[in-house]
């Protein structure tokens, strides 16, 4: 499920542009994906020329590469709370993310704010990380763009609540598959021990609604639609950086 | 955070009316509790009589009482489903639950249909078998009843969320308390691996809204707050049963 397409240098210049973001003493929500690590190896070289900022990490594989580049990081629970910091920043990828405004608001509407993550199963800690920071920045190319969120829905649900959440999604015109691993027989298991079902709902109408239809629903751990949780959306092109600004 | 008082006696009639509702060839979910422990003893004393049922039990607890009193089981994910014959009714306790019209409403007012569980930290599987149910029995002894729920709302939690969820529920007006364990050093794990809050709200004027909130705070599995999901209310007191029904 992991999203292909797009080229690497579009998201280099997308990665790029919201690292430049960052500033000195901020800490940083450090995303998941391809596009994402471009902004982490981007910190990192700025880290080397002596920026002060401290990553927290939204995945296993985002802490990987920051350790390797050099970044300092921080827990979650040591950067959010009554006497910590805060995280100032955060930068992540998606797996598909609205930036043209809807048909029917005609050709200057603006673009809903909401995007489909969880290609790699990290959603519920991504969704953590990126709706803590004051600022959460996507980055993406422009096989990530659509006018209207059509992606399944990767949702995370306790082992014991399979039937139930798939009989609830079916209930919302939804047709949930579990996810299914490679190198382990048997589904995947996210790194909070729960499963995936990534549910086709066809063209969502009012990403709001499923939202919280989704959480709602008992079983549910976390989904992949992040509505109203984007400050701006950086868009790299074959030759530039467009930015979307809530 | 296990509730106490109210009489067995009183407990023990609750349990018994709810048993009295299932019929021959249901299938029905086993609440956790003292109370939903009288219907589970009661249910097997019908089973001894020749009633065909199948259980399906909410926590560990109630799998072991249900099993220890030859009702035959069936896991939730072969109740539910396309194919599969569902959860006819479901009984369970409640650690508070609203029975009287709120005083604004008037004398003659409905009661809200809201009450809170989870003080066994079962309340995610709970509310799955619960909400799954097409009938769902709240039993309860006159301790339990209040006008308006004020008791801490079990909230479980991603072990990596803690910090994040603590602080929006304080944003919404409530403490969280960690649940700290006895007879372990540290939290409260619970069976799915998580941790819980316990969350002092005072008086809960909109129980609909809280519930929604809390359902969409990333890093929230569940939390104990169950409002429009119970069909009716058993409630044994020294003498009677006073059933309030939606």
């Amino acid at each position: 499920m992991k999203t292909s397409g797009g080229s690497d240098a579009a998201k280099r210049r997308a990665g790029e542009s919201a690292a430049a973001a960052v500033d000195d003493g901020d800490v940083v929500g450090l995303g998941t994906g391809s596009t994402a690590a471009h902004a982490i190896r981007r910190i990192g070289e700025r880290v080397d020329a002596g920026l002060d900022v401290r990553g927290v990490p939204t995945s296993f594989a985002s802490r990987e590469l920051a350790a390797d580049r050099g970044i300092p990081l921080v827990d979650l629970d040591r950067a959010v709370g009554p006497d910590a910091p805060g995280i100032d920043l955060a930068i992540d990828g998606a797996d598909q993310v609205v930036t043209a405004g809807s048909a029917s608001g005609g050709e200057h509407a603006a673009p809903a704010n909401a995007a489909i993550k969880g290609g790699g199963a990290a959603h519920a800690r991504e969704k953590l990380v990126d709706s803590a920071a004051d600022r959460f920045l996507v980055v993406a190319d422009p096989s990530k763009e659509t006018a209207a969120l059509d992606r399944p829905v990767p949702v995370e649900v306790l082992p014991a609540g399979r039937s139930v959440v798939a009989q609830a999604v079916r209930a919302a015109d939804g047709e949930p598959t579990l996810r299914r691993a490679e190198r382990k027989d048997g589904p995947v298991v996210t790194d909070n021990g729960n499963l995936v079902f990534d549910c086709a709902f066809g063209e969502i109408a009012d990403p709001a609604a499923l939202s919280t239809t989704l959480s709602e629903t008992p079983g549910v751990v976390d989904h992949g639609l992040f509505v109203d949780l984007a400050d701006e959306i950086h868009v790299g092109t074959a030759t530039d950086v467009r930015v979307v600004t809530w």
